[in-house]
């Protein structure tokens, strides 16, 4: 999962954690997930996420190198 | 799966659906899938997919207006 951990600096981007979570109705947990790598997310949650950070999921991938 | 329909474009760009399966490692029937907006891939695979069609996560999202 070392591709997903360059999502990480999406983050930097957020409110925080929990806002995030419930902005983008997702478990805090998941979301924690999501932040240190673990998790192999669809493009739909990827949307999802760039939604509640107000950008695009294309931003989000150039943001992360991909 | 209406959001993954707007991946379709990047098939625009590929050489054949055959060929484009052989690259990126996936079954034939599976890209066909996701041409057809039937699923909800995930990030690896898309890295997959891009990688493929020599371009970048990024690239195919801002192609598919995401």
């Amino acid at each position: 999962m070392i591709c997903l951990k360059k999502l990480k600096p999406l983050m930097e981007m957020r409110l925080s954690q929990e806002a995030l979570a419930v902005d983008a109705n997702m478990d805090r947990s998941y979301v924690g997930g999501i932040e240190r790598g673990e998790h192999n997310i669809t493009v739909v949650n990827v949307i999802k996420l760039a939604d509640a950070l107000n950008t695009k999921p294309s931003l989000l991938f150039e943001k992360a190198g991909l």
